[in-house]
């Protein structure tokens, strides 16, 4: 923790200099190459700490660990940068980097770039969201990144590019302190990429089917696999903006309320209360 | 799996019956008083099957299990009750029962009765309420119920009553079948709670702080905990309904856009798109 220590210091300098803090995050572990290149894309905007998962951690939602303790420990992976693995999920990443190492709160939170999809309902399952949402829910302005992507050798060129463009906006124009945005960038090359839209987010999900199979002493097992259905026809949506080569921008809320649904039951349910 | 012969079975006869069928979930595991009381409270109001996690999953969020496969098998717990427990996450358990279980959308999903309060931002962690949530997304209207009660000797007397009276009127009154409940109930006698509110999800949160431990081999390590505090003055509010003694009944949302950042955007980052 020799290194916390060094993160308390760069925090004061960079305050002094009215730097950005910057804590970067993932949800496909520390090593995956999204995370490089969201450092890379962004290392000279702000003073930048990265707190990551020590192994993949795709779908743990907003899973947060009660049951055991978590490790922490620097690592040094890439030049220049201050950065940790953390032994839990995305989520405690960001509670972890806030309480323990940067002693106060980012002024901005970046998660990703996600290998893979967190277009639609994905920003439910998603780590790399959940990290980012975690993060609006303690007053850090966030944005998660997700690139369409899942192979390793992904060309990340457009992403990066995009992904500097919206820390640029975001560090430009003071967002609300709960602002969250859910950011995916097609697997286009950078020259087909039409630019940005703005969106909401489609009713669009994985249709579930597992996979039945037995294990050698017969009993049965499964696996969880799924086919992508878009229900929703809007051309206002992450998946018609994706579909036609656009960045998305889903700004995401955590009130989750259904103020629509409490009118009714409000009027329909009072005899009961 | 002879059961889930029984299954389809029941399901055929339930719905010549008009019966409906009714999912049951949990995340403190199938053995949990909770799930016992849900049952309780709700066994002849249709046609019950019980697939719940068969160890505790609190605070698992809306995780899925991608790297590792499922198991699923009968428990004889609840007499004259089909039940099931799984390996995974409390959304796995809706997952499995859907496909593999049922082979057919259940008329209503019930999670819980969960051990604690999952009222204001406690949706966004809880298990119990991912459980409901991938229910709703699924086209079936669901509800979580919470007791504020962590005790294994809680008192389940006023949950059960409640959890009756909205089941019966979820029932009755068809609510649209993407409608999801986050109730939350007092932990108080059942003669002092004073009725149900339709409310709003508070902004109130844990404020964490990490309990810093050293391990036999001098290396740190961390547990999470954390303090309730309460940043929303609303009276409109679940956290306000429950210090007053009434159950609080929060309709949730699984479209997470928010529409007044995104109106913002639209304009100000107009030239970027």
């Amino acid at each position: 923790m020799a290194k916390a220590v060094k993160a308390v210091k760069a925090v004061k300098a960079a305050k002094k200099k009215e730097k950005p803090i910057i804590l970067i995050t993932n949800d496909d572990g520390v090593t995956a190459p999204g995370i490089r290149n969201l450092i890379e894309a962004v290392k000279d905007l702000g003073h930048i700490v990265v707190v990551a998962p020590d192994k993949a951690q795709s779908g743990m939602g907003h899973a947060i660990t009660i049951g055991h303790p978590l490790r922490l420990s620097a690592v040094n992976l890439f030049e220049g940068i201050e950065a940790y693995q953390c032994t839990g999920t995305p989520v405690d990443c960001v509670k972890l980097a806030v309480d323990k190492i940067l002693h106060r709160k980012p002024d901005l939170c970046l998660s990703g770039i996600n290998h893979g999809a967190n277009h639609s309902i994905n920003v439910i399952y998603s780590g790399t969201m959940s990290a980012a949402m975690e993060a609006a829910i303690e007053s850090i302005p966030s944005a998660g990144f997700s690139l369409l992507d899942y192979s390793i050798e992904a060309d990340f060129t457009g992403a990066r590019k995009y992904v500097r463009i919206i820390t640029e906006l975001m560090l430009k124009k003071k967002l609300d302190k709960h602002s969250l945005l859910n950011v995916n960038i097609p697997a286009v090359p950078e020259s087909l990429i039409k630019g940005m839209k703005i969106c909401r987010q489609a009713y669009a999900k994985y249709e579930e089917s597992f996979l039945e199979r037995m294990d050698p002493h017969s009993r049965k097992y499964y696996w969880l696999t799924g086919e992508f259905q878009n229900f929703d026809k809007g051309r206002d949506t992450d998946v018609w903006a994706l579909e036609n080569n656009y960045v998305s921008v889903v700004p995401v809320q955590f009130d989750l309320t259904n103020y629509v649904l409490k009118s009714k039951l409000e009027k329909s349910w009072k005899q009961n209360q």
